[in-house]
């Protein structure tokens, strides 16, 4: 049993904006050769979440509006009051979300469904640098 | 430390059939002799979701009636409009609720609540033959 | 590689108690010299969850709004019915966040963002004496 740890960066737009990373992701289990145990992806960060769709555009786009009707970014937030930053909404879209996601590796391959991707959403309110962090366990 | 593999599978009912799955994750644990590890429960699809829930049939109603707020059936999706399968509400619900859940296990049991059961959420708008993974590391 | 299991304790508040538990969660992880791996933290129990946020009164007061919105307290709960406990919005609450956070270490360090908490959120309308497991898998 074995700790590999990686690193993966995308630049984002502003306003949820909705990344696939699971070519990267899967990339990472292929190279370093795990058959069996599980991929953590996390997004350290307090206006990002990890989950995954079917990456369409329609599917992606329905998702953004379900989180919009949750945390609309039009409406006043305490955050906003006190910083002044205007990302009171990412914050709350990001803690309901969450930042982490464990999936199943098996015989190889991420345990995902024919139409499941991983997604990278990020809901600050301007462009980011931003780091996912991979640790794989197995064997 | 090991990894252990295992598929459980179900037979679901359409729009969000709420699954009490403990009982076999519970099996799983106890017949591969792990006294400390975790177990990784994953559902690989995209209109399907895993968490905890007090399994009666009032908590579960009232999850259900909470979901179909975030989500209602009967709104305009993108996904349908381009698809036409009907299941928008699925995908996003299912993106909500998040496709994986982590247990924790302690001298050979999954340390849950007394009234807490891991349930699997199948929103799908048609039955389905839903499979679950289950992926032990301990020792 | 090994498996290090821990449980912290908390006194919480009614209704929607948000506490910062991550200096807590990193000290288990310095304390038991873990270089690279996972920490899960789990709450055993369904009228609570963990997730991150920046915990600064602004953000979490944002979440505790958005959380009344998805599961009011005021409305009618099919759990209340049957049980008289008056917490039906608690467990609906519970189970959208989900009880499982799982947070990368590296270098011997829980990989948060600089403005990222690990909190545990108490949804129960009573205070509480709660238990957090911590499972620590990592070499």
């Amino acid at each position: 049993m074995s700790v590999v740890s990686g690193t993966l960066e995308y630049a984002t737009t502003r306003d949820t904006d909705v990344l696939d990373v699971t070519p990267e992701a899967a990339e990472f289990v292929r190279a370093h050769g795990v058959a069996d145990g599980i991929l953590l992806v996390f997004t350290p960060g307090s206006t990002a979440g990890v989950t995954t769709i079917e990456f369409e555009s329609g599917a992606v786009s329905d998702l953004k509006r379900a989180l919009a009707r949750l945390a609309p970014a039009d409406q006043e937030y305490d955050h906003n009051l006190r910083w002044g930053d205007g990302n009171g909404h990412s914050h709350v879209r990001a803690a309901l979300l969450g930042p982490s996601l464990a999936i199943p590796v098996k015989d190889g391959r991420l345990d995902l469904g024919t139409w499941q991707q991983i997604v990278l959403c990020d809901f600050d309110n301007r462009p980011r640098q931003r780091r996912l962090t991979l640790q794989l366990l197995g064997s």
